[in-house]
């Protein structure tokens, strides 16, 4: 049997692995339009931020591992360019224009996301960088380390763009973020949102919200970002504004797709052609808290993603169950996480949601050492059901965020949250965590 | 209505709190033996390891601030001594030995637990201390303030005996430690423990496993811990060979007790007698994994079972969920996390159990800063159901262990626990997260 799979990177190279763990006998082939396959693209930013560490050190495995030693088809430089899914065949180009056919018994999408780029003068102007891939790290990395680049401009305030602002500033270059909306983290709760943000402002980053970004142009030496009211001089400018599914190929192909045009999946990471699955940053999910499809690009969904395909492509029935939506990340000292649904997001999905804020501390009383945690916790009247967390403090948060995340995959409430029996020490939190606090105030008002 | 209740620590003032914040009319007594309320008694150890700070530090709440401001009736330096039922009536004794006697509509039994000493000659001894109360604590640290303690033996290994472990080398003393039983930490699977051990011995302390203290003599200005051939001098022995549920009182007045004597109680914490409530570390609970009573005394069930116990008096129906055994400690730089079953305990209950050990890191590939994890999962054959969890670690431990927690509150399947969606950032875990790691590899045993 012919497995073939597009794109090698986590859910692909995951699902490839494995299959051919499963199945020794199994013809196994990933194409890859770029040279690169398994590397931590996660860890760009702190790789970046470190002078002595070479970008290198991401790439988890090499080519050749995945060829030599298990047996895997892997071409690199290939890139699938349509897939004919009565024929069972993908057709591709290489870098030097050769094309070819693959045929398959059972395909992989996995294409994973691509960053958005403006549509404005001036996005392809050199200087004016984005970063998804490790050839992108590659290039940013390099340009940092071979010019005198004294000052970056940021568009864009999400995940990757705090991330590398992190990671610019260690490498002691000034950094001015702009946004379009007047909000910052709009999807975290406001007071909270407010301490992510003067947590930047402490460590020397201008924010400037609420400008729409219209051209970048050339100024004397340097770049200059340019919105209304607005010109901000740069020796870097980094187009962080958010990525969207690689989903382009499946469309084309006549696959369904959901949610921001992800590939639409079952619980098997099966597509609407019952021979070819997705996994990965390219398609959906089902979200446990709502049941709806949603679209949630994250690295330890795509590693999963592509085991469960394997493990159908074997002949086995591997369902997942959906996402709950965790995330975490690093602003300087803050440790950022949330699970679940925010107010909007819970209101959206027509639940009758109703939330607290808390602020606690890291360590029991009169622990020194002991720094603030801000809780949120979002549940529905009647049902008492908990839908979402959020919590930032700078220590053990990205840690705790475990334990709402597994309350919501076991459609927990409010209450049963809040009668779990918690490991406690004075070195590690107060004797009712954070996260209880959180959850006895938000009794009272379900 | 006359609430009464034996004990002014985390039990007893949690539910006299609560029930005067529920109901301002109601008679709140507390009778506290000792001269001290409400302190945190966990956090001794950190306390006495620094010499800067005042024990008096732990204190929470001053017996007054009860008084004056909560309206109860805070009466310290009583014990009670008898419990008549038929009478609903308590006798007292205080320390110039006046007799009092105190009437009640309810009850609560919050007398805690009392360490135990061993039946040996010197146990007595000046020099020789137990660390429970916050006199014990006053003492001891004195007793360290004053004297040159160069060198302390402490009589047992469990949780207190290695936080003073560390307290002790923080201020510069030796320590050896001695305990009757071959296996250190014997709860622990071996090969993590044998790292904890590592950790200890690295710190310089010597351990004496195997050994039964037959006495302690005076041996010139020194004490000597003497068992068959085995002598160690110390100028402080510290007996630190576990707690045992205060329940004289109880059993006395013919309520029943259950595992290790412990007052047995309903999930309203009632016991044998309706008008009487226990709660604390004198209660036993139900294991939420076997079903059964247990006798685990920690913290945060003292408080909450104080809570409930306030919220029925009062009139609303609180029933809590049972415990899970989670706990956590810090041995020097390791953090040493547990919950629910052990495989002895597992098999014991009846389970086909199955165990995995694995390690893993603390961060991402290629991230600085990473040191190893060891995760021990325990589920069930057939039910594929998860019993427990340890895992040791320099970096996340403690706050990865609410996790495995929360699932089994939630009677989660090892599968629903590999499944689960945590966050994910390099510098807080592998994509993988050391706890889904042992999962997916118990999975394939069970």
């Amino acid at each position: 049997m012919d497995f073939l799979v597009i794109g090698g990177d986590a859910a692909g190279m995951s699902a490839a692995s494995r299959a051919k763990r499963h199945r020794p006998d199994l013809k196994v082939t990933v194409l890859e339009k770029t040279a690169d396959v398994s590397y931590s693209a996660c860890g760009m930013p702190y790789n970046i931020a470190d002078p002595e560490r070479s970008i290198e050190d991401l790439v988890v495995r090499r080519a050749d591992v995945f060829r030599d030693k298990q047996g895997i088809d892997l071409l690199t430089g290939i890139e699938a360019t349509t897939i004919d899914p009565a024929a069972q065949t993908v057709a591709t180009r290489s870098a030097d224009d050769q094309e070819r056919t693959f045929p398959y018994d059972r395909l992989l999408i996995a294409t994973g996301a691509s960053p958005i780029k403006p549509d404005i003068p001036g996005v392809d102007m050199p200087g004016v960088m984005v970063l998804k891939s490790l050839a992108h790290g590659r290039t940013l990395k390099a340009f940092i380390d071979r010019q005198t680049v004294k000052k970056t401009v940021i568009i864009g305030m999400g995940y990757i763009a705090l991330e590398m602002c992190e990671a610019l500033r260690e490498r002691g270059i000034a950094v001015e973020m702009v946004k379009p909306r007047p909000t910052f983290l709009p999807w975290m709760e406001t007071s909270m949102a407010e301490a992510v943000k003067a947590e930047l402002e402490a460590q020397g980053v201008v924010l400037h919200l609420g400008y729409q970004v219209e051209r970048i142009e050339q100024a004397n030496d340097r770049l200059a970002v340019i919105a209304p009211d607005l010109s901000l001089e740069a020796d870097l400018v980094l187009v962080a504004v958010g990525v969207k599914p690689a989903s382009k190929l499946a469309a084309a192909a006549g696959l369904e797709t959901s949610v921001s045009r992800a590939v639409a999946v079952d619980a098997r990471q099966r597509t609407s052609d019952k021979h070819i699955y997705a996994a990965g940053d390219c398609a959906d999910a089902f979200h446990v808290v709502t049941g709806k499809r949603t679209w949630i690009p994250l690295a330890l969904r795509a590693n999963r993603a592509g085991w469960a395909v394997a493990d159908n492509v074997c002949g086995m029935d591997r369902r997942l169950t959906g996402v709950v939506g965790s995330a975490v990340f690093k602003v300087f000292d803050l440790q950022v996480a949330r699970t679940g649904l925010n107010m909007a997001e819970a209101l959206d999905a027509g639940f009758e949601a109703e939330s607290v804020t808390i602020k606690s501390r890291s360590r029991a009383h009169a622990h020194p050492g002991s720094s603030a945690i801000h809780v949120h916790m979002v549940g529905e009247h009647g049902s008492g059901r908990l839908l979402g967390v959020q919590m930032i403090g700078r220590d053990g948060v990205a840690h705790r965020l475990h334990a709402p995340a597994v309350a919501l995959h076991a459609h927990m409430s409010v209450e049963q949250f809040s009668l779990t029996d918690l490991g406690y020490a004075p070195p590690f939190g107060p004797t009712w965590d954070p996260m209880l606090t959180a959850a006895n105030q938000l009794l009272k008002k379900l």
